[in-house]
């Protein structure tokens, strides 16, 4: 049975020259983020980083310590680009070579002749390593200890999520509630400062939004208590109509 | 006059709870980046942090010695949870207080009455901080040393980067030819691979694309010097040719 967990957080790396060049744009972070927290999990740190073995390495090493959960994305396919799972070796100073179970799962997907070399790359990972299934194309993702190893490409990463939901072990899960007001931030600033300093166990973001022609701030109530929110929403809402705000909507 | 510098890199810390939480899909770091590819500064490491004043001064300290230049964005509006003002005076250990320029900036540009204190605080900055000019909204960005403080919302950072062209130092630009195919990665791993070990001066990257329901690979050549890159291309033209691979494009 999963039990909750107090300081249940995550950090996300996104291992790829292509998104810091600018090349692609990164939508991983986005989809991971709001996955885990359904799951009660919060990411807590990002990391962007470049395809070198080192690099890896030092940053898994200097982030698994500091998270509960560790997630990578990319760096997982039969090209020569693709080192996460040398570098998670590295990093966990354990052997890197053919995995016999993720093996026999490639061989069996590929038609005879067509599993060549490079397929069979994807099938070297640390020793020891966890699989993580891969329902789009066969080639699995990997767990050693918390870090959490899955593709880049974004569709396949969704995919292979639903088979991780047993293994997450999450705390409360955060909920929100979004403020959507037609205003600008700075007269609305002193008065969510005060709300703010009075709950000081719920996080009040403030967003300024140009939209559809239409400028106004979304503010976010975030917290693991329903309550909270809720009475963090009315004091809010207090200096609203004080203030003679309107109200776009409250979702 | 500017001078071309050998190692111009640089890292962008995107600052803000909503980006972790994955409320907001980030889309200034491929802007940021194109730009300072223009401009021949790689950006070697992106880090998304929350807005906490500690973590955020340890994380400029952990990396204003490492990159040439530090782009941080987010944080710097009129409300409480605006903090990188804060927390760059911190990490600097310079105090923090009202910016003469700065305030004379924004007085000058709000009507009278209009000069509330959330507005205010948009000219707290760190003792000394050089301004970034926003033409879009009046508050400014900073400067301190090494580090750039932008605003988070794409369209004003946007519009101050401009302002910036004159100040980065920038090496050689890095060039890139795409070559994109019919095919999938597996059948080209090893070709390319022999590629990358000859020309250990490019940077060659294969990115697999399913769109508009065509699949395939994009292969990117990256180098400062045009000639390697079409050498580079040459070899991989080559044994594409014998593979008989169709060329979708190549740009």
């Amino acid at each position: 049975m999963k039990k909750a967990n107090k300081k249940a957080n995550a950090a996300i790396i996104v291992i790829g020259n292509e998104i810091l060049s600018g090349r692609t744009q990164d939508v991983n972070v986005v989809h991971l983020s709001k996955w885990l927290n359904e799951l009660g999990v919060k990411v807590e740190e990002v990391r962007v980083i470049p395809d070198l073995e080192d690099f890896i390495a030092n940053t898994i090493n200097d982030v698994r310590k500091k998270y509960k959960y560790i997630f990578t994305t990319g760096g997982i396919g039969p090209t020569h680009d693709d080192i996460t799972s040398r570098s998670i070796s590295k990093a966990f100073n354990l052997s890197y070579g053919y995995h016999k179970e993720a093996y026999e799962l490639l061989e069996r997907y590929y038609s005879h002749g067509e599993f060549n070399d490079g397929r069979k790359k994807m099938a070297m990972l640390p020793d020891k390593a966890l699989l993580i299934y891969n329902p789009s194309s066969a080639a699995p993702g990997f767990i050693v200890d918390n870090v959490y190893c899955l593709p880049g490409v974004p569709s396949i990463l969704q995919s292979m999520l639903g088979g991780l939901n047993n293994k997450i072990i999450g705390g409360k899960k955060i909920l929100s509630k979004t403020i959507n007001l037609k205003t600008v931030e700075s007269e609305i600033a002193k008065s969510l400062e005060k709300v703010q300093n009075k709950f000081t166990n719920t996080e009040i973001g403030s967003y300024p939004f140009f939209k559809h022609g239409k400028i106004g701030v979304s503010i976010v109530i975030r917290s693991t208590e329903k309550k909270l929110i809720e009475d963090c929403k009315r004091e809010i809402q207090i200096f609203i109509k004080k203030k003679k705000i309107r109200i776009i909507g409250i979702k």
